[in-house]
C-alpha cells in the first residue's frame, strides 16, 4: 500500500514526457506503436502511484530482454481455448504489458454480459504493477482482480532458499465518491524491487522480512540480495508467516499450474543470462450490476466510511486509510506537479536513452521535500 | 495452517459417534434431518481436521441462537437473481453449513459445463471452517474458493476498534498423491476462536498478533478479549500488516456488500443478544479440466514435491509443509484413532447434553500425548 517517500532529492518530470518518451524508447526495439503504448502507460502509471520500483525504472532492463531475444517484441497474445467464461490464452512470449491488457479487457466484455468471467495465460511476460490491469475493470464499473507469478524470490515457510514468486494478487473495486478500492499487494512483506530500492536509498529491512543465504533473518537488504530470500507475508511461523506461504502457493496454482506455464521454482529467473520466464497470469471480472444495478459503490462508499473515520491507535502515524488511498493521492499530485526520479532512476534512464540514440529530455533538479507519507 | 496441539489431558471420542449425537442435538432444535447431517458434518470436519475452535465446541452456542430465535432453523437457501455464471442467493438466515453446502455444490454443477462459476448469499449465518465447501469441489476435481464476512473482532491498520471480521479466505485444489491443496485462513494473524482455546489453555499469544482495549499490541488472551481487537495478517505496519487489513476488506467487497448483506462494523456480532447476522457469503468454483484435460494436478504435484523437498532454515521445527498437509494428517489420525477433545470442550459438550435431554455417550479419559505438531 504505501508508495515510496518522494526522494528529497531529484528530477522533475512531466508524466506525459515521461509517458512519451518510454513509448518511443519502446518503439525503437522494433515494437509496434500500439503494444509499446499499452507498455509505457503501465510503467508509468506505476510511477504515477509512487511505485518507484515497478515503474520507468526497469524499462533499461525490458528492453535488454528484447534486445537479447529473450522477449519477443513482435508477438501479440491469443486466445487459444476454454470457454466463453473461462478463456486460456497464449501471450507467445510478448511484452507482459501488452497481453495483460489484451486479455483484461476481453474478460471484461465478457464479465458484462455473464456476471463473471476469468482468463489465464501461459508464455507470459512481467506485466509491471498487478494493480493496474484489475483498476482497469473498476473504471468500467466492475470489480477487478488479477494475479500473477514470477521470478522465485521467496522462501516458504520453513525453508530457506527462493521456491516461490512474491506473487501479487490484485483486486479493485467501484467505490463511488472514493473512487477505488485498489488492493495490489505481493504475498511477500516485501517486493525485491523495494529491496533494490532500498539498498539504494541505504535502508534497511524491518524486522522478518528478509533472511540471508543461510536462511537467517536480516535485516540487510544486501544480504538478502546475496542469494538470500524474502519472507512471506505474516513473517515467523509464529506469526502466521504460512498464511502468506499459502497465499504464494494459491496464486501459482491458479496462474502457472492452471495456465500450464511455469510454476515456483521452474520460473525461468527475469535476467539477461537465461531464456523467457514462461510465466501464467490471471484476471477476472465480476458484474455487481448483474446481482443488484447501482447498489455496490453505494454500500462500499458506507464500508470506507466507518474506516476512514474510525479511532486510531496511539502509535498511529496518520488517520485509517483505505487500501489504494496513498497510491491515487500520489498521482492525483503527481499528475499536477510532476513525477520526482530519484537520482539513481534517472541515471539509468540518461544511460538508456544515449544507448539507444534517444535522450531523456533535460530535467529540473529538484531538492525540496515534496511530501508524501513516510514509510 | 497448524492444527491445535492435541490435548495430553482429555476425552476419546470415535467420529461416527460424535457425528451422529452432534446431528441427533441438531434435530432436537426442530431442524429437519438433511440439514442437521450438513451442519453436524462441518462441525465434525473441523475436530477432525484439529480446528478445535471451530468444531463442536461450538455446538452450545449455535443450539441456544436458534432456541433464541437468532437463527431460523427451518429456512433453506434460495437463488434469487444473477446469471447462470453468477448466482445470487438469500440463506433466509437458515443454518449456515446447510447454506454453504447447498450453494457450493451450485456452484460446482455450474463450472463444471461453464468453466468457472461463482455464487453470494445474503442473510447467511456462519457456516464453520470455510476449507470444508472449498474441500468439496477439490474432492470433484475442481477448483474451490470460499469467503465469508462475520463478527467485527479486527482493527484496521493504525486503528484501535474492531470494525472487521476475521473474514477468511478458503481455497483447495486437487493435487494427485497429495490430495488436495488446502490454504483455510483467516486474514487476521490469529482467530476469535483461537484466541478463546489459548485463553481456555492458558497459552500467551504471539507478539503483534492482538491488542487491548487501549490499541497497544499484547500477548494475553485475556487484554484482547477484553474489548480489544485482532491485527491483521502481517502485524504493523512496518511489516506489512495493511496487507492483511487490505485482505479483510477485499472479503467484505466480495462477500457483505456484493450480497447486498452486512459488511464490517454492520455486521451483528455473534451472540445471544442482538439479532441475525446477515453475513454475506461467496462461494467460487473453476474446472481445470476445461482448459486441459487430466493435465492439472500432476503439474501442482510437481510443484509440491519441489516444496517438500526444500531444504529447511536453520530454526524450521521440521520439514518444509503444503498448505493443509498438518490439517489433513491430523484427519486420518483422528478417523482411526479418534478425536481428543479437551477437558472444557467435552464439559460443553456433556452440559449440553443434559440440558436437551440427549446425553453425551460416556466416554474414555486420555491422559496420553497422541502426537501433532507443538505450534
Amino acid at each position: 500500500m504505501p508508495p515510496f517517500d518522494v526522494p528529497s532529492d531529484g528530477f522533475l518530470v512531466d508524466h506525459v514526457t515521461l509517458r512519451d518518451w518510454t513509448r518511443d524508447v519502446i518503439c525503437r526495439t522494433g515494437t509496434e506503436a500500439d503494444i509499446a503504448d499499452d507498455v509505457a502507460d503501465v510503467l508509468v502509471a506505476a510511477d504515477l502511484r509512487g511505485i518507484t520500483s515497478h515503474g520507468t525504472g526497469r524499462l533499461s532492463m525490458y528492453v535488454s530482454l528484447v534486445e537479447a531475444g529473450i522477449t519477443d517484441a513482435h508477438q501479440r497474445p491469443e486466445r487459444i481455448g476454454g470457454t466463453p467464461a473461462l478463456g486460456l490464452w497464449d501471450a507467445h512470449n510478448g511484452w507482459g504489458p501488452h497481453a495483460g491488457r489484451v486479455v483484461m479487457d476481453d474478460v471484461i466484455v465478457k464479465a458484462t454480459t455473464l456476471g463473471i468471467a476469468a482468463a489465464v495465460i501461459r508464455h507470459a511476460n512481467h506485466y509491471g504493477i498487478a494493480g493496474w490491469y484489475a483498476i482497469r475493470a473498476a473504471d468500467r464499473g466492475l470489480i477487478g482482480m488479477t494475479m500473477t507469478n514470477g521470478t522465485p524470490l521467496v522462501a516458504p515457510t520453513r525453508g530457506r532458499t527462493k521456491l516461490l514468486g512474491t506473487n501479487p494478487i490484485a483486486f479493485a473495486a467501484p467505490a463511488g465518491r472514493y473512487g477505488r478500492l485498489v488492493l495490489d499487494m505481493a504475498t511477500s512483506s516485501v517486493t525485491w524491487g523495494r529491496l533494490l530500492v532500498d539498498a539504494r536509498r541505504g535502508r534497511d529491512l524491518a524486522d522478518g522480512v528478509g533472511m540471508d543465504v543461510d536462511g537467517r533473518v536480516t535485516t540487510s537488504p544486501a544480504a538478502v540480495l546475496a542469494d538470500g530470500a524474502l519472507i512471506p507475508l505474516g513473517g515467523s511461523e509464529a506469526t502466521a508467516g504460512y498464511k502468506g506461504y499459502g497465499l504464494a502457493l494459491m496464486v501459482d496454482a491458479l496462474t502457472g499450474v492452471l495456465a500450464a506455464a511455469s510454476s515456483g521454482p521452474f520460473v525461468e529467473p527475469f535476467s539477461l543470462v537465461g531464456g523467457p520466464s514462461n510465466l501464467g497470469q490471471m484476471f477476472l471480472a465480476i458484474d455487481p450490476d448483474a446481482l443488484d444495478p447501482g447498489g455496490y459503490e453505494q454500500r462500499l462508499e458506507t464500508l470506507l466510511d466507518a474506516l476512514v473515520e474510525a479511532p486510531t491507535a496511539p502509535d498511529a502515524p496518520g488517520p485509517v486509510l483505505y487500501p489504494g488511498q496513498p497510491e491515487a493521492e500520489r498521482e492525483i499530485e503527481q499528475r499536477e506537479h510532476g513525477i520526482v526520479l530519484d537520482a539513481g532512476h534517472h541515471e539509468l534512464l540518461v544511460r538508456l536513452g544515449e544507448r539507444i540514440g534517444l535522450p531523456l529530455p533535460t530535467l529540473v533538479p529538484v531538492r525540496a521535500q515534496v511530501g508524501g507519507p513516510a514509510t
